[in-house]
């Protein structure tokens, strides 16, 4: 049942001001009736117009509401802010979730098997979707990319939206269908929202550059949070998940229209108790944020990961550990154990992640003497400063992990400057020396997208080169190496269109192909 | 003339790979035939498909095109990218712009007048349109806000383009209009990047708060500038200019959901050679400003000027320098002259300087001994080290304007951290404590507005007494008593419902009401 009412617009309002009229028109949505201090035929409209409200029938002769309108209100659960469907938190129930375990990449070493992350992750979602589906709790939304960023299997157990005729040829099309698309990032932010909103949970799984498409509708959806927080009788809502992925760093055909890792930059300006940013560096780590996203209540969550087969590098149960830390040190890639380490190779992301370790490989062949420390930043918020959001590291914290006078050398997956805004007022900020995406890209091969952008494993060995002051003459023979590395690169990949085959081949020492 | 040409979705694509529907399918907008190397199939049908073009009556035995189909491309002006209508370039003109001295505010003493700076800019622009109607060169595109934004002058020489059915009580449209007034930031945006390739020239005037509607449409624009300024033949457009007025200081009756100063976030991470960022302080500054931005080719420029009544500080003299350096000394309002600063209180923004010189005036009178230099910013890339923006100042002038050792309180528009984003690479860096927005906000007075964020005259007063180190018991006294104003301030906008009038009415010494 619906009442349709159509009214005037301004309906009741002063009909003409000044000659024009008011109700029915624009005007009414501007300020119609101004200068109240200036202009006594404005203040007389003003009050004819609030005597036609017959204020006399309202109030009794002390100023206050008359009881027989007042009891005209509703009551309890009829208030319109207390009625449960219009604070959605009072509906909500918590996801049945299956154990993120028991999807893990089996990792014997580090680098020693390749996974699509969101396809692992695909798997999970798949899961958790079949059990809500009696209970109708979930839905996915998605810009027609729910299977291009490799939840496809999600259609086992849940179709894709839709009350139109269906073709043989259609695929996984259903009036039941659980997986919201439709190639507009508007309209399933808006759907998603609105469905959070009403106590139930959701996912938004997007391409990284077009997820800005909805810059301002995340906006009002953080500060609709921030608010609502304030606000004793709100109840909580399931968090506003995103997974972004076919990302910055692989948009191969796709080229530069493709990449803009910026949405985070956005996020990271609303309330930090809000906001959540996470970057996997590989499918277990993957699968254990999901678990805590589907988990967690009133934030946005943002995780980037990308879809393309990567080398895997932490057993599940590291995973959990690195995730539930945020950011660690991986000790099995460094060589500074028991001692001062010369550098420190920051990464976040899952392609700076590979592209430091195959630098460190490199270092640790060439220059054995350098004690190196990798530290890999899953937990994005982790690098701010204390004071600023609750998940920071504590400065003892930072500045043990950090060094407090050592060159940190940071990959970042998104622009670097925003790792600089993060820590400015770290005690070792002055030696941080980040590299990420600059805006320089094209159609080319996956590994050339990092070498535009002085991101790749021999742009990382020559920053190392030039930062650690102790380095002498063989540093200069393998900087000059790496440099012609980078030109063989050139001629390779305009030759054949493909990396070369140690770029490609390249795994973590005592991993497999 | 138009023709329609209907075709199948894919079209002429191989019609079916394993016994599903491509060509007229979705699945043509998908890789419809992949794994070449693994499945033989695939590769058979990609040859017969290739075949289908009858390779052998395009190309000669030597592999070479005929030149029968040779000659069938069209030349010189008919090819699609030297078409002068593809490469607006080629047609624009320059603007026929009247002198903006012309519109001057009148300024006899800093504080004297005041003015809607973006009043006064309308004023400007409606006799640049004037100039420009009948050469159809020029159109100004608003979400409906471009009388609200002040530029209602406009409407003078060219109404709101509306080709429907125009009843006597509608608001100065017409079918000839020049004003493209349409409340979707998406069409305004997408009708203004269109009019500026086919060589003309644009202004968008919008609501500060939702230009992050069209975030990801500006992101293609300033990519597509980028791109083009690398292909020779390209001849420069005019600029993309963005008007941001309502700004996020004055959200008065609108309140937290209209208060967002990112845009200028997300711009400057694009190409520092595509993008310009101003905040004019006063009208003056805002006129120089908007003629060189209707002069410039090839950029995107962003305006941040407010259209509330303010103080004007410039003469139209000293607005054309300070615009022409970008960043300066406000030498009537410091205290230093001759001598080191003991602080350095950095403005950008016309709410912040006019809250920063409030301070500084609250600082002169109870601490007179303390020397206190005023810099003012007005082109915000000056900032930004000279390794990235090519607007930068070197590290000299800036060491020498904000000194190697001095606090510096600096009070900005937008987010505070930008501003560290900015700088982090300066000598004085780790003494710079920034205000700025930080995500508070209400429907509250204007003075509030600034309050609720820290960014106020007292607050500032407050961290200059923070910072100085050699202040001593006065101090305690002062901070004591600006502490008592703020708790004096809410207890008066609760009462009254607007500003204290020591606020509403604070003007520069020396400045009439």
């Amino acid at each position: 049942p619906m009442i349709v009412l159509r009214t005037p617009k301004g309906w009741t309002c002063p009909k003409e001001v000044d000659g024009l009229p008011i109700e029915g028109s624009w005007r009414s949505h501007q300020v119609p009736l101004g200068q109240m201090h200036e202009n006594p035929d404005h203040l007389k409209l003003l009050e004819q117009w609030m005597q036609s409200y017959k204020p006399e029938e309202l109030f009794d002769e002390n100023g206050r509401l008359r009881t027989e309108i007042a009891d005209l209100a509703p009551r309890g659960e009829r208030r319109m802010g207390a009625n449960p469907h219009a604070n959605g938190g009072t509906l909500l129930k918590s996801l049945r979730l299956p154990d993120f375990r028991d999807y893990a990449v089996e990792v014997s070493h580090p680098g020693s098997v390749t996974a699509e992350a969101t396809r692992v992750q695909g798997k999970f979602i798949r899961d958790v979707m079949n059990h809500a589906i009696m209970s109708l709790q979930l839905r996915i939304f998605s810009p027609d990319e729910n299977a291009s960023n490799r939840w496809a299997d999600v259609f086992d157990v849940a179709g894709r939206g839709f009350v139109g005729e269906i073709l043989p040829t259609d695929d996984h099309l259903s009036p039941n269908g659980r997986v919201m698309e439709m190639l507009s990032e508007h309209q399933c932010q808006g759907w998603l929202e609105g469905y959070l909103l009403t106590g139930r949970h959701g996912f938004f799984n997007c391409y990284e550059a077009f997820i800005h498409i909805i810059d301002s509708m995340f906006n009002q959806h953080a500060k609709w949070l921030k608010v609502s927080k304030e606000i004793p009788w709100r109840r909580p809502i399931a968090s506003l998940n995103y997974l972004l992925s076919s990302h910055v760093w692989r948009q191969d055909h796709n080229g530069f229209s493709h990449q803009d890792p910026g949405f985070i930059d956005h996020v990271v300006n609303k309330k930090a108790e809000i906001i959540r940013v996470y970057l996997p560096p590989d499918a277990n780590c993957l699968l254990s944020v999901t678990d805590h996203c589907l988990r967690s209540r009133d934030y946005v969550n943002v995780i980037v990961a990308g879809k393309q087969p990567s080398p895997q590098w932490l057993t599940m149960d590291q995973a959990i550990k690195h995730t539930a830390a945020g950011i660690s040190i991986w000790d099995w890639a460094s060589s500074d154990q028991g001692s001062e380490p010369d550098v420190v190779l920051g990464c976040c992301g899952d392609v700076p992640t590979l592209e430091t370790l195959a630098a460190v490989d490199i270092i640790r062949q060439e220059l054995p003497e350098l004690k190196v420390r990798v530290i890999n930043v899953f937990n994005l918020m982790k690098l701010q400063s204390p004071r600023e959001h609750p998940h920071a590291l504590s400065e003892k914290d930072f500045d043990s992990l950090f060094t407090i006078d050592k060159p940190i050398i940071f990959a970042f997956h998104g622009y670097p400057w925003l790792i600089h805004r993060l820590t400015y007022r770290r005690t070792n900020h002055k030696n941080l020396h980040v590299r990420g995406y600059k805006e320089e890209g094209t159609t080319t091969t996956p590994f050339d997208m990092v070498v535009l952008n002085d991101l790749d494993r021999f742009h990382l060995v020559q920053d190392v080169i030039d930062r650690v002051p102790t380095l002498g003459a063989k540093a200069a023979y393998l900087k000059q190496a790496v440099r012609n590395k980078l030109i063989e690169h050139k001629h390779y990949i305009s030759e054949y269109g493909e990396d070369m085959p140690e770029v490609q081949n390249w795994t973590w020492p005592g991993g497999e192909q």
